[in-house]
C-alpha cells in the first residue's frame, strides 16, 4: 500500500470527502482516552466540516481540546483512505450551523431537511485545519 | 437510528468484526492529542483483537496507555456500525502475533501469509476488552 503524506486539496483525497463517506472522528475525553465516533463530513477549500450537536460527547470534548485526528475510507475501496490530524479552529452555531445539516443530510440521505432532530436541539459546525494529512491507496 | 448499549458477543456486533470490515482504532498521542488510524479487526470470545508492528505509532501509545477506542462500520450497510471503548489487556508479540497477521491476511485478502511485512518487522498482537459498546442500526 503506497502512504505518504499530502493535502486535502489533492483531488484523490478531496473525493474521499465529497463523496458519501463516513469520517471516524477522534477526540480526547476529559480523563485523556480517546474517545471515536462515525460522522458525515464535508469539505471546504482546505478546512474540514463535521456537524454535531451541542452537549454531544465529541461536543463536549473539542470545547475542552480542540485537536482531532479523523479517517474516512472509500465506501467502495476501503483500502483508499485518508487520516487527517487536526485542529477546530472554528465553533459555529445558530443558522449557519443548521443549514449545514441540512445540507449534509441533501448529501448523505437525499433529504432536504435534517431528519435525526431531537427536539431541542442546537447544531455545531466545527471547522478543522488539517495539520498533518496521510493519504494510503 | 437505533443506539443502545450491548455485548460484543451479540451476533450482529460480532458479525461486523467476523466481516472483512475495517476498525478505526483511537489512541492517545504522548502529548495527549488523538490519534486515529484504520486496521484490520478480529474477535475472539468477548476480546477484540487487533495487530499491528512494534514501534508504530499505535503500538508506542497503547505502550504508554491501554485505553481505545473503536468504530467498526459495515462495507455493505455503513449506518450498521458498533463503537467500543476499552482497554488493552494483552499485548503478545513472537510467533502467536506473526500467526495472526497471517490469519488476518487470510481474511482480508486471502493470501496464506501477510505481504506487507518490512524488513525486520515483528508484530504485536493486542487483546482490547471491551468497556463500553455502542450499537447503532
Amino acid at each position: 500500500m503506497d502512504k505518504h503524506e499530502n493535502s486535502i486539496t489533492d483531488p484523490s483525497i478531496k473525493s474521499l470527502f465529497e463523496n458519501k463517506n463516513f469520517a471516524f472522528v477522534a477526540t480526547s475525553m476529559k480523563d485523556g482516552s480517546p474517545h471515536v465516533t462515525p460522522t458525515w463530513v464535508d469539505i471546504e477549500d482546505s478546512v474540514i466540516l463535521i456537524n454535531t450537536a451541542i452537549g454531544r460527547v465529541k461536543q463536549k470534548n473539542v470545547a475542552r481540546d480542540p485537536r482531532v485526528s479523523l479517517s474516512v475510507a472509500d465506501n467502495n475501496n476501503p483500502y483508499h483512505m485518508v487520516t487527517v490530524n487536526g485542529e477546530i479552529v472554528e465553533q459555529i452555531t445558530g443558522e449557519e450551523a443548521e443549514k449545514h445539516i441540512d445540507k449534509l443530510a441533501k448529501k448523505y440521505l437525499n433529504k432536504d431537511k435534517y431528519p435525526g432532530r431531537s427536539p431541542g436541539e442546537k447544531r455545531i459546525l466545527l471547522k478543522i485545519k488539517p495539520k498533518k494529512v496521510v493519504h494510503m491507496k
